[in-house]
């Protein structure tokens, strides 16, 4: 390999770096893992002088990044805050290890033992937003489940990340970690993200988080696999069997507990059926939210407060006050309507009908399909992970919120006596 | 889009009859599968003459092609192969359907109710090299599985594939599955597949199988995931604690039962304490059997019959009639060597102390790890799996024989009763 710079050779060695930890890791008890994790909770708090110290620094520069005021809270740091990292840090702790799990097993007629074992996925590179937390709880989740990290985060953050990671760093040599295990780049250069998306010798998965323009160049530039999260354009589909005070409660819930998520609802359809009943209902009960509403032109016909949808804001994840609506004749045309144009997300049918719910849950093709709940509850912490990572809006490797097990791999153990193949 | 030629043209209208046949297929019946499948492998023997006079264009295209005598006749077609197609058709039909099986599943503290649940990964296009049964097995794996299958054999064997593909379409048609389950690339231009691997809106996976140069390409072009298939240098390591006659075994069976395959073994290990003695007789029984010895120094002072093995030798996966071989000191030294020079496929200890059993198993980071049994069991068939599509030397999504499981990838489905979220 020919090395045409010093940043290029700081990636190198940074990844090669990342492979060896990878591989003592995966041979690292679960009792080591947890030893780490509470002596990190342990120092956080007595390191918090160091750590504000490096977070005044990022909040000093942050108006030079053009940061809004509440992008500028998510990035302040206080004792509370640093106390929540080490509290999350111990619930990571708390998990059940999912390295060794046996997933399953046979004997084969030749006395073959063959074990299907959960494994480590390796060395991942996590590019990130800047708020300060997500590099401690990614660190701990990736090494509680045997992998190895380089963070990027953002410059923004990178005085708090580093005083963070330092605090990670003392705490594994503290209990015999590998060096290695959690690395934090050292620097702010763009260059440098090409250069290790290039390193699939030594890295195994790419996980950015962040906008669609960060996501889509990590995709073009990866060798290795990625792990990512596109959006979530997710609907609500009331049916004509649905409970009107249910399918109300969970439109509004669906869409205005929180806006600016993925697994917010973004579309509504509704059964013709219930349409001149249903929408003038839903319809004030949004708008008193202040949600603005789109809608197709039967909807606009029922719902004078509706404007005109565009066939783009059926497209659309809004992140914010609206909502697109259409009425649709039968449970075929909704779930052809969250197929193509849903992004695969979360999308959920309120019926009490139990035929059309199995025809939904079969026929929409997302992560998660709820039947009489809420889209917000597509989440690694509602479905009981513990922790996430993030939520793949792939059908590869893993699907929906990402924990502890989907940043593992398997292998083969075949123990035999000495079989040949004939 | 804008659709430069007619070639794209084609190309697009192919992925998006996949993708609608894979919406369909997701919500077809395993009896309706299998009675494809019955009808396949009824229809095939049927239609013989029309299958052979397919076969026989190919053949007399073969020389045009510079195919070898041994391709030629891989790609011959004869009652017996044609009657052994349609019985593995029949033995897919009877392995269990892995769609809508409940991997796991919780009742959340709120009374959610959700389930993690198999379904197919949707629209597949398959690349591989020229052999015409690939054809039908592919086709019946695939959609088995649930899943849509564009193909795209190799051009020496298109008259034949087409013909087999006829067959599985009238089937198709006879049955009642989806038109676009299975479709062939009607061309042979290689533009067409940098077409088909830009279309990650409808191809959810692309496979491919041959050639290390056709993977790289796909790698590289693939806008979707790639299940793919590179080399296997797959080492055996000889412990101070093992078997001596068992050893022997099985590292000639590990490299010479077959040896252009990726799971026979290209490299010996073996420890200092007994290279002396197990050396010369395991080296007297390869030369045999017509291997060519390529040793380290230790190796070539122990083994006046082998050669000096380059560093390069280590890193190859010879497919033919040659070994590496090299004497190591530790266990740890075994490890560490096939971590970097292997190929992460297979490997083997021979030992008969259970210490070092555990610490090859868990140090070695390949799909499959053998204790006391030939490199050769790394195969679907010998895992039990019943069919396979290729053997992943990914980590990511599946790793390892792939069957009908590998083809698959999950959705949440979440049942409530109006939950919704604080």
């Amino acid at each position: 390999m020919t090395l045409e710079s010093d940043l290029e050779r700081y990636c190198v060695e940074t990844a090669i770096a990342s492979r060896e930890a990878s591989r003592k890791l995966a041979q690292t008890s679960t009792a080591l893992k947890n030893r780490w994790l509470q002596e990190c909770a342990k120092q956080l708090p007595q390191k918090l002088d160091e750590i504000l110290a490096a977070n005044a620094l990022d909040l000093e520069a942050a108006p030079g990044f053009g940061l809004s005021e509440s992008a500028t809270d998510r990035l302040r740091l206080d004792r509370p805050r640093v106390q929540a990292m080490a509290d999350a840090v111990r619930d990571i702790a708390a998990l059940p290890d999912p390295i060794g799990e046996t997933i399953e097993g046979s004997v084969r007629p030749n006395g073959l033992e063959i074990r299907k074992v959960r494994v480590p996925l390796g060395s991942v590179f996590f590019i990130y937003e800047s708020r300060p937390n997500v590099t401690v709880d990614a660190a701990a989740i990736c090494v509680k489940s045997g992998n190895a990290v380089i963070l990027r985060g953002g410059k923004e953050a990178w005085h708090s990340s580093d005083a963070l990671v330092r605090v990670l760093s003392s705490a594994a040599q503290e209990v015999g970690l590998p060096t290695g295990a959690v690395q934090l780049v050292s620097t702010t250069d763009r260059a440098a993200v090409g250069h290790f998306l290039a390193l699939s010798d030594y890295i195994d998965v790419a996980i950015p988080r962040g906008g669609k323009g960060l996501i889509e160049r990590v995709v073009r530039e990866a060798a290795m696999p990625v792990l990512k999260h596109y959006d979530g354009n997710c609907h609500v589909y009331i049916d004509s069997h649905a409970d009107q005070e249910m399918a109300l409660r969970i439109v509004v819930n669906s869409k205005c507990q929180r806006m600016g998520v993925c697994n917010a609802c973004e579309s509504l359809l509704v059964h013709r059926q219930i349409a001149n009943e249903f929408l003038p209902r839903v319809g004030t009960a949004l708008i008193e939210k202040g949600i603005e509403l789109r809608g197709d032109s039967d909807t606009c016909n029922l719902l004078p407060l509706a404007v005109a949808a565009t066939e783009q804001d059926f497209y659309t994840e809004f992140l914010g006050p609206q909502i697109s609506i259409k009425v649709v004749s039968s449970i075929t045309e909704a779930i052809e309507h969250v197929n193509r144009y849903g992004s695969h997300h979360t999308d959920a049918i309120v019926t009490q009908d139990l035929r059309y719910a199995q025809a939904f849950t079969l026929g929409v093709d997302s992560s998660a399909v709820m039947v009489n709940a809420s889209t917000r509850f597509n989440d690694g912490g509602e479905f009981g992970f513990g922790a996430e990572i993030g939520i793949s809006t792939d059908k590869f490797h893993a699907r929906g919120p990402c924990g502890l097990k989907e940043l593992t791999t398997y292998k083969y153990l075949v123990y035999g006596n000495g079989q040949i193949r004939n």
